[in-house]
């Protein structure tokens, strides 16, 4: 079956290009999805597949059934576009003003209906069911992925593998991770209250600018002193605003910052760390402050059993050395949420192509990806998902792993 | 001739009021006065008082010549105004939208020439000549008085005097300083060149915002480790901008500070060490910067010897527990330049007055100033006019200090 | 009585010299001197002068009463020496080991001792009492003075007089100064107590060397910006020691520091803010503190009305181009306690000559003073006194000052 | 093969118990080994293994030669003791006072010669050749590989393996690790030469501890800002040490960390870093400097592919979950230089057991270590090595990969 299924991927390649074209055209922003699920779940059902619509909210998910009992696995594609006016010029750019697919999930989308049209010509030999989650709003906190699993989505699942096609990566890499593979990205907003007056008596006020130059300083003991060195941590100041005279105090400071890690714990030590850094520097310098600390996706991390699994299997399908294993990425992904329910991976398609000038980052006006890597996606995903599936070949890698 | 000094100047308050209305209604900025030399002018020479126009660029310089030979004593009033729209509702206020007399330099124009009327009337008795020195733009920077003086006004002077209407005084102080009364005020604006990126890759980036705030706090010990504790000085950093994103390092930060002093050594050691705390920083943390130093008035730094004399002389013509030292005010004035020529003083003269509502600060729209402080003002300035001149009062003095 | 009273000085100014001799070649220590106020008292008896023994401890006092009614005056002199072993190789130099006058307050003792044997044979003529407060231990906390204060030594006391032989002044100088003349030195030890562990493993520690780093950063703001730029006050930190071993995080920190202020407010802002910050910082990084701060003697607070009227007085029995002014001293003096009692004033008689070799800092084993200085301190404290004490004297004084 | 070489080593295992309390008994400091050497060479000899003497100064090299031809595999063990006094109680406590097998390399030498005796009994079954290298001086930089590499230990050698006996953890965990396994441990003597004084006149000073102090903290931005953050960094400050009275500003500060880093690139960054900042905040503050920074052994960094190879092997000879990856050990180890010259992997034997009280840190006076972990090691090894060896098992192996 699985010879069949690159085969047959392959002859539906252009399927999946006309799909991701039309997608393409027709963006939809986060938490907006109307006309992009009705389209994902009317191809769904004339493929004869059962569909569950509006999941969530604005999630589709459909169910292939396979001819033999077994496991369930889930294949995930998010669907929605950015707030973001597309300057790439190609003939199937956006129809919408300031609305673009501009992150590739029109690939994603477009990958996974084709790869289920493929999946479900062969539904008999199909041993147990394949979930395929259709999500909405990835791009926008709070996600569509924890209402998505709130409605069910999940139930029954025994494991859930998804990717992403990106563009920094050259077309052909197949990339992975034990572990975490996208940072926990949270954000916070911190004004510093102080008591302005004259630049010539300092002595009258609460200088803002130099509490809140103390605790820039302060804070930087936290990742250099009480975050395990073993461990990833970032946190960034990334504005800070205060006063407008050169000869007056400012009453207030306003710093905003991010911070980035891979381990909740070390997240809760930092985010009580940089609450007591502020208490403790505004106490020393008779300040206040108001602090919003505000968190992001978690970090995304894969089950190291799963993403073994899913490396041996892709390299079956994929060239074995442009399959390995990579650095984590500082962004977030709710997909997170996925697996801090069932094991599984997500790894990385690779789609850039500087020959042909897809050199954009993602988020650009003119980001493009490569549409050959969503064949390459459709493939490990689809052998993952019949590899977990397959109770004979689970069998035989036992026996090989036992020698 | 002081008893009638004193008198004179008493029965000359109403004109002193009316010319001071007069001035208030037609306020000039500072480099653009030209009606209000003129009528200064023009009502000295109606005095029958030698004057030089356009001293400096627009400044105004009178010569009463006495009878008998002696030294040259000047008196300053300045006279140029500020762009504010004027907001007290009185009957003589601005006719000038957006320009106001907002700091009493009308009353100090009011006050000479009602002085220099009364002096005239009595120059054969006056031993030595009293120079009038009306003053252009002593609000802007580079201010009036260089040019005056390079445009030969303090020629000849042997003392100077001067004072200001000061609102935040009550009506009826006359107060005094040895030494500086006022201090030199600089501003300074830096920006931090750092290298931007990605709030999530601070090592690919040079964290202008971490730099300027290690800037900031190591400013610090320059007033707290390098300025002789028995000397004042100020740095005050008024503003802190940079960045505009929470997960983006912020390519610069931008600070503007000023720095105020009494003593010019302390404010060229400062000068020096506020860049060599720069450059250190910068170097440390692989930034560099931009810095422009702006060096304001200097200080006002009144002659002791000087001082003495005015306060002596003071005490003779006003309630003498109202004439005291002040602590120094930590605003410039140009009038700093005079004193660095000739020995002098500079003295503030108390206008404010809560019962008639007379409690806005300087350059405030609702500015205002008791007019009787012109009196205590005029009366002053000629008793220690007429004082350094006489002979016979000096002579009578020293027999008094040498008992 | 005042040409009089010089002229004996000048006659009597031998025996001084001996007397100092003595003093210098038997020091005691502070809370020590037994042998020395014996010396004091029993000379001062043989004078006829009514003497208390004892007082405080083991002061001295003695009364000079006039042949008329009038006011009381004190005159002080401090007696104890230092535990230092003497290096000047003079001929009178310490015989006993390791304790010196290397203070000059032998020279003190002879001053006042002889200045006594002068005024008490004009008995007769002083217009009421000079109490000669002969104080021991004025170089150890808490000194000698509060003691005797308490036991009476200034029961009606209307003015106090004092001086220090200076040898960083030249000889010939008297200096004095309106209000603080010597400053508050407080002294506070801190030990910050982190939690100590492997250099390679910082996040299982509290790092105590960085956070008292931290807290001598955040101090620094205390006189940058807590302290009136117009008021003086100096926080330094003189010593810091922790750790032991490269790679090992430190458990504790010990800093030691001084404070310098004139003002008592600035002094207890200054202690509490100290403490704020010592706070502040170690709860913003997980440490605790123990913190002992202790006040040394208050600033010598000259009172203004009494230092006037000893520049005047000197001015008359000494060259008045070398009575001026000076900077305060940042070091500490028990006089101070004296002057929370009753008004004065205390001055510095210049004791260096540098032709003579004299140029060795006090508290040096080198240190000496130029014998000289004894004359001009006794004349200007006998002058003072009796100027205090004649009416006459007065009544012309303010006749003049009314001019 | 296999089978037989495990039954042999543990039917050896009294004899690895005696040898390693010979050796034990008789310790010797690094770069003073004269008996251990000697006592190693005799036994290899003994067993008619092919040894050189003298190899680096002091090292011992046997080569056990196959019988059939192939490749090349050498196992390194070290054979130096501490200047520690030994306060075990233990019968075959060391004889010399103030020198203990205190790290275990009793235990590692005992497990190679035994090692060496069951494969030299095969011999003929030997595809290539087996490379012993008993190493002299780990315990002391610059150690002994560097010396026995440049005199040729490793020529010839396609792959290396050693191993640790480690009391911190259990007996019966081997533990490896991909890439680095142990840290690159640098140290860094640091004096701020600032200019003394007193502490009530910052302003004639350079204060070495506020220079001091800002560079610590400054140098916090090096692993906040400078380091990626997937990577790993340490800097830590171990001792500060300035001043000795409360009222004298310090003359000059003395500081020493370490740093550690996995990675050659992080730490050269580091060093460039540390010596920017130190350079920058003293030329901010008018200070000059001197530092030392000793490079200790570089990171020791295990090769994927043959840490892969030995975990497959390993886990066919012990229990399979006790074999498992394991975080970093931050300190260093010269096992780091063979891997710069040929691929191998370094592991961790269990060795602790607190039943048995073994629960003391290695260089701790009463260290300790289960024996029974050098018959898990000497397996390990043995395994590894004739697996590396094996032609056959190697085709087997790679026929499984493929499928």
């Amino acid at each position: 079956m699985v010879e069949w299924l690159m085969k047959r991927l392959e002859d539906l390649y252009p399927e999946m290009v006309e799909l991701r074209r039309i997608f393409h055209a027709e963006p939809e922003l986060s938490f907006e999805e109307e006309k992009t699920p009705e389209r994902i779940a009317d191809y769904l059902e004339h493929l004869g597949i059962e569909v569950k619509r509006g999941v969530g909210g604005r999630g589709v998910v459909g169910y292939i059934r396979g001819g033999k009992s077994g496991k369930t696995v889930a294949l995930r594609a998010d669907f929605d576009a950015l707030p973001i006016q597309e300057e790439t010029g190609l003939p199937f750019a956006s129809k919408r003003p300031g609305v673009m697919h501009a992150c590739g999930h029109d690939g994603h989308t477009a990958t996974m209906l084709v790869l289920a049209k493929a999946l479900v010509e062969q539904r008999d030999k199909l041993e147990g069911t394949v979930v395929l989650i259709h999500q909405f709003a990835e791009e926008l906190a709070p996600g569509g992925a924890i209402a998505m699993i709130e409605d069910g989505c999940l139930e029954g699942v025994d494991a859930i593998y998804g990717t992403h096609l990106w563009s920094p990566m050259p077309l052909g890499e197949v990339r992975y991770r034990h572990g975490a593979i996208m940072a926990a990205a949270d954000r916070f907003d911190l004004v510093i209250h102080g008591r302005g007056g004259h630049g010539a008596s300092p002595h009258e006020t609460i200088d803002s600018i130099a509490v809140a130059s103390s605790i820039i300083l302060q804070l930087q003991h936290i990742v250099s002193r009480n975050v395990n060195p073993l461990k990833s941590a970032v946190l960034s100041i990334g504005s800070f605003h205060a006063g407008g005279a050169f000869n007056v105090i400012a009453d207030s400071a306003s710093i905003v910052g991010t911070v980035r890690t891979f381990d909740p714990e070390i997240q809760e030590m930092i985010i009580k760390r940089i609450e007591e850094v502020i208490k403790g520097i505004c106490d020393a310098m008779g300040a206040t402050y108001t602090l919003d600390y505000k968190k992001g996706y978690p970090a995304v991390v894969n089950d190291p059993y799963e993403t073994n699994r899913f490396v041996e299997l892709a390299k079956t399908v994929h060239a074995k050395e442009l399959v390995f294993e990579m650095e984590p990425v500082m962004g977030g992904e709710d997909f997170a949420y996925y697996l801090q329910h069932v094991p599984g991976t997500f790894f990385f398609t690779g789609a850039g192509n500087e020959e042909k000038g897809i050199v954009y980052p993602h988020h650009h006006p003119k980001f493009d990806f490569d549409e050959a890597a969503m064949l390459i996606a459709a493939k490990c995903l689809g052998r993952a998902a019949i590899g977990f599936l397959s109770v004979s070949e689970q069998a035989e890698r036992k026996k090989e792993q036992a020698l």
